[in-house]
């Protein structure tokens, strides 16, 4: 079905200049090249230095490839986390977070809000080490406050901070500088094929692992902190990576770049706008959090009162995939990605066909 | 450089159809399809399907999706092993597949033949629970003979058998009934580009890791072995993974299908004869593995007295790409990647490439 246009919440809709990316690194060999080679060791480097544009990411804070950012909590759990960490828990992917801690036998604890909701304290156990914070709940459309997460610094500034980004960046501006590790994966808004995740810490963040490797604890082995970071500073990788996923990735930036994230950004709110404004006027819809200030601009989640499929299934056949609900939400939510690579234009033309639906 | 050909032992000359299966996968909205979706759930099947026809897999054998062999080593460690493997090493890879066990603090043994040599007994330490063997050195170009996987599985019937097939399969046969896991990465002789890993374990594996669990161990999160079979009974993955490896893996099986497996092999052995007889024939070369049954059909690896620079730059020009020497030998070996990819037209034309430098 190649006219599809895919607004889940990710995997989603390609960046539209990934495909011609594909075919110029079938062209360059990309498949073929070596992790060890000097070729590899560019792509890498300016990946970074692009990324570090795009984000604002402190000049030294270390960016790491991983597999996805499910493998960075259990890689923060094993490298930053002795004892306890406390997770600001209000969706599914925050809750399962937590869980890596209950896989790993860690004494950790939660501020647990309700799906949706708000927090109304951010309070954290004093034996706490880090404080993990989602900031866009892709499961039900949550954004953390900006402002919350500048009271948790400064209520905690000895303590750990790690935000969660996928599904948010580059899509909003986050405060890199409010926290001491981030990671996202590439297939939300960054709209590349799944397969890779990126991991940013700071230095407090390399001495948390040596310390807790020098007490004799286990930080696992190829993406210990230690080992990710002797071959990052080669720009290497310890194993064999998603070459080609680093390669789409370092050129959609670069189309990023040139587009001007600020423009990027401001799109994504006016397009948001058009959205919430949509679910409110629609009888039948509600967005799912309460609290304005706290609805996603990237994910864009509505309840659905009559249940949703028969919207979902006549979006489907105007071609527009639109997300289900999350988990128990299945059935009575839509979710639709607002990422980069949607135009204004397909928004606008989705809000037409909803419209259209509840007449 | 569009028209170079890489001999590299991994990652190396892409499939001869991937670069159409790219562009299919571009049309088919692979990038944006969900890892929950109908359309996933059927492609995870089709590769296991083919796989297990292609590797001859016992039917009763798991299959998973991991992000490389490299996190297979880890995997298995956290499950299989809850005190103590043994390996055989004899290069790189099988050495470094032991230092993953010291990370993990277990009290594992091995033994060492020395780079490249024959292992001159089978003897494995009575607590051993799992055995580690590495069926092609990648790094040294070291096959394991199959008689001696045979002496192990009889002698030690009670012990699990790892087996790495990383750079291995299919082009070569290995006998999977032998042995309770095996594993690899699709960048080497599937001729994909990087970033997947896949690996097979049977019931026997799936009862260890939960015996381990229920004795209070940690096995891991989103990767313990109970995890990916609760997915992948669904033939779903915890993770959102690489779908366009997936996606391509299937299509490069059905290709490899199509053409017939023992072509394939039988094809293999022909060109492997042709390397290891240049080998022979040039003064300045030799085979690195000096008993004959022992040396890799997949990647054959020759010493170059004089130092390998002069020919690697030769045959670069010819835009022939091959592999350097792997860690202490970087500067005296080749090693030549002889994958399904590289047809006997390729090998005979790079053949008479070193015997003109030579000349």
């Amino acid at each position: 079905m190649p006219n599809q246009l895919f607004f889940t919440p990710g995997p989603s809709q390609l960046y539209h200049t990934v495909p011609q990316h594909l075919k110029n690194a079938i062209k360059e060999n990309i498949g073929s090249i070596s992790h060890r080679d000097k070729t590899f060791q560019l792509l890498f480097q300016e990946m970074k230095e692009r990324l570090k544009d795009v984000l604002k990411i402190p000049t030294d804070y270390e960016i790491f490839i991983t597999s996805s950012a499910t493998e960075v909590w259990e890689r923060i759990v094993q490298n930053l986390i002795t004892e306890r960490s406390h997770h600001f828990v209000n969706g599914s992917f925050s809750q399962r977070f937590f869980e890596f801690t209950q896989d790993y036998q860690l004494k950790s604890s939660f501020t647990n809000a309700g799906f949706g909701n708000e927090f109304s304290h951010f309070d954290v156990p004093y034996h706490a080490e880090l404080i993990a914070v989602t900031q866009n709940e892709t499961s039900i459309g949550y954004t953390f406050d900006p402002r919350q997460l500048e009271t948790l610094r400064s209520s905690y500034p000895e303590k750990l901070i790690a935000i969660d980004l996928v599904s948010a960046v580059p899509g909003i501006q986050v405060d890199l500088t409010q926290v001491d590790t981030a990671y996202f994966s590439v297939q939300k808004c960054f709209g590349l094929p799944a397969g890779m995740g990126i991991w940013i810490v700071n230095s407090k963040c390399i001495e948390t692992s040596k310390l807790k490797a020098s007490h004799g604890h286990i930080i696992g082995s190829y993406h210990a902190l230690s080992v990710l970071k002797s071959h990052g500073d080669k720009n290497q990788t310890p194993e064999t990576p998603n070459i080609l996923s680093l390669y789409l990735l370092t050129k959609v930036l670069k189309d990023m770049q040139l587009k001007g994230i600020s423009n990027i950004q401001n799109e994504t709110k006016y397009k948001a706008a058009v959205l919430y404004q949509t679910f409110e006027k629609i009888a039948q819809l509600n967005p799912f959090v309460e609290t304005a200030i706290n609805r996603s601009k990237t994910v864009c989640v509505a309840e659905v009162l009559d249940g949703n499929n028969g919207l979902i299934e006549y979006l489907g056949s105007k071609n527009f995939i639109i997300g289900t609900g999350y988990g128990a939400y299945r059935n009575n939510h839509i979710r639709i990605a607002n990422f980069p690579t949607h135009s204004k234009e397909e928004i606008e033309q989705l809000v037409d066909y909803i419209e259209h639906y509840y007449k």
